[in-house]
């Protein structure tokens, strides 16, 4: 399957510039700490001195795992789509946060077990995944179906920010499946207590894992991985994240699930991490574990593990700060600021 | 001096009905993490069940220093008032994020080395305190004057949260000497590189400030010791505090110099601490230890050491999150959405 070109996403003359620019902003150097590197990081996704965020869209992308008929979730499977069904009401964490930092808001229904909700967009690839700790949860050509669904959908959103959301009982599963896939780390590094498991809910769910890792063995490429482990909003993301770097969208990343889309994304097309803004490190064990294998620090840390996209809502902020202090900070020279000898 | 009365900002039946709500909302249990606790702090500050924010409020309290004389600072002097009239023209990295964050931004003069600018509040008590390494660095009657001047300020105000900032070359030494006073801390721990000294300069910073100590050691009622080691702005600040809790305000701290006038407002008139929400954790160095020895976690954690309320300001998105969550997501009851078995 083809994929977009990516444009070149950290050019070192712009980099230079904007730098040069930060470096004589009215304050002592560096005194902006993670907001002076993320203002220069929003200038190179954008391939300009003076980035600005316009429009920006949180997509909440939702789907049933056929795993979560094994017990690795706290909650049960109707939740999907009941929680979908509170989204849309505004109700949800989601809908609070999106609405108060001004983000558009879709629902993308990827493939949830219950009809479509109204009002949501319409991805929907199956009533929910198969079983993967019997075989692939999706054959590759439902994933491809989803990469392209996720792509096809930025392409229609305007704007030039994705933040990402994603709601799915028994989807820690399988983020965790494709985190010890991609990363190599044993199992029990992957795996945590999702929306909520005891010792013994968890010991269940990495029992189930191993079975759906010892099944899929075979599964090498990463679009066979995405189809053999992924749900349907995860793959479905993944394209969405592809097409969102393609076009110099800041792509902002939310909790454990999400990570586990773009490092997905950037398997299927390496280059698409240089536009994730990684917004908060999660609660849920294994996200700190990936960051740090990831190497990038998230701008929050608040001990949040609801996902949704509540972290990448709440960070967003920061981001408009960046911009704000890139754009309109005077320098040394145009205040008549002393700067240090 | 007579301060007043707070009122109880900790009411137990009050909390154990906010708890209650925030667990009944549609989320796993505590998945919204430390926004959770900042939504049954602010509902405690406010002493409601639905806290709102109104007419946020961030001061800046500028003002010089004797100490700055002694070389204890990376910029010259006459930054303080350069950077009042670069913030008063809206350059400066806490206009820019005010402006953002709709905050109405004050910058109070409290005793700034050079004519009062145009805009600027005056709440003058001297052009720069005396040098603290040879004696106390105001009276005590400036120091109440100070108080005074913080407290009438804001009762001035409109609006329920009150935002800290400063400016004052040399003001990160007079918060290390109370840091050292308040904490009982050896003084190398409460020492850092404030605008960016290098290893020569913090050993020079270090000398100074233990003559400061020694000459001030007979200073030990918390007035005495405002008046000894205080800069203006930070006593000012003091006082602003006291106002705001005696009010039910919330008081939103910066940094490692806004820390020192709180906890300076704690040992004046105990309790005040209850309604301080912490930013964000300093890069300056003692910052960290200090929040420690407080046993208190900032929300933020970016590395910034800029002050002026830059870190207030980039948190103030958190609070108005966390009232949004509280007073408008459903509950798993009026969703319809199923709780965990």
């Amino acid at each position: 399957m083809n994929f977009p070109e990516l444009p070149a996403l950290a050019e070192p003359a712009l980099a230079a510039r904007v730098q040069h620019a930060i470096d004589h902003k009215t304050k002592p150097l560096g005194a902006l700490g993670r907001l002076e590197a993320l203002a220069l990081q929003l200038a190179l996704i954008q391939g300009v001195e003076r980035p600005q965020l316009a429009d920006p869209q949180l997509v909440v992308f939702a789907a049933d795992h056929g795993l979560s008929r094994r017990g690795v979730s706290a909650f049960p499977r109707e939740v999907t789509p009941q929680m979908v069904a509170n989204m849309l009401a505004g109700g949800a964490a989601v809908s609070v946060l999106a609405r108060q930092q001004g983000l558009a808001l879709t629902i993308a229904d990827c493939g949830v077990d219950a009809p479509l909700a109204a009002g949501a967009a319409d991805l929907r690839i199956a009533a929910g995944t198969a079983d993967a700790s019997v075989g692939p949860a999706m054959t590759v050509e439902q994933a491809e179906r989803a990469l392209h669904n996720g792509m096809a959908l930025v392409e229609r959103l305007p704007g030039n920010a994705l933040l990402l959301g994603e709601m799915g009982i028994g989807n820690t599963s399988s983020a965790s499946l494709l985190m010890q896939r991609l990363t190599g780390l044993p199992l029990a590094d992957c795996v945590g207590r999702g929306t909520g498991l005891d010792d013994a809910g968890v010991a269940r769910k990495l029992a189930v894992l191993g079975e759906a890792l010892a099944v899929n063995a075979g599964a090498q490429a990463p679009l066979a991985l995405a189809a053999a482990l992924g749900g349907f909003e995860i793959v479905t993301m993944a394209g969405s994240v592809i097409a969102a770097a393609a076009g110099r969208r800041v792509v902002v990343v939310d909790g454990f699930i999400t990570t586990a889309a773009v490092v997905l994304a950037e398997a299927l097309r390496p280059g698409v991490l240089a536009a994730c803004v990684f917004s908060h490190r999660s609660a849920e064990g294994p996200h700190a574990r990936w960051l740090q294998h990831l190497g990038v620090r998230a701008l929050l840390d608040l001990d949040l593990r609801l996902g949704e996209g509540s972290g990448a809502a709440l960070a967003w902020p920061l981001l408009t700060a960046a911009c704000a202090v890139l754009a309109e900070m005077a320098s040394f020279e145009s205040a008549g600021v002393s700067n240090r000898d």
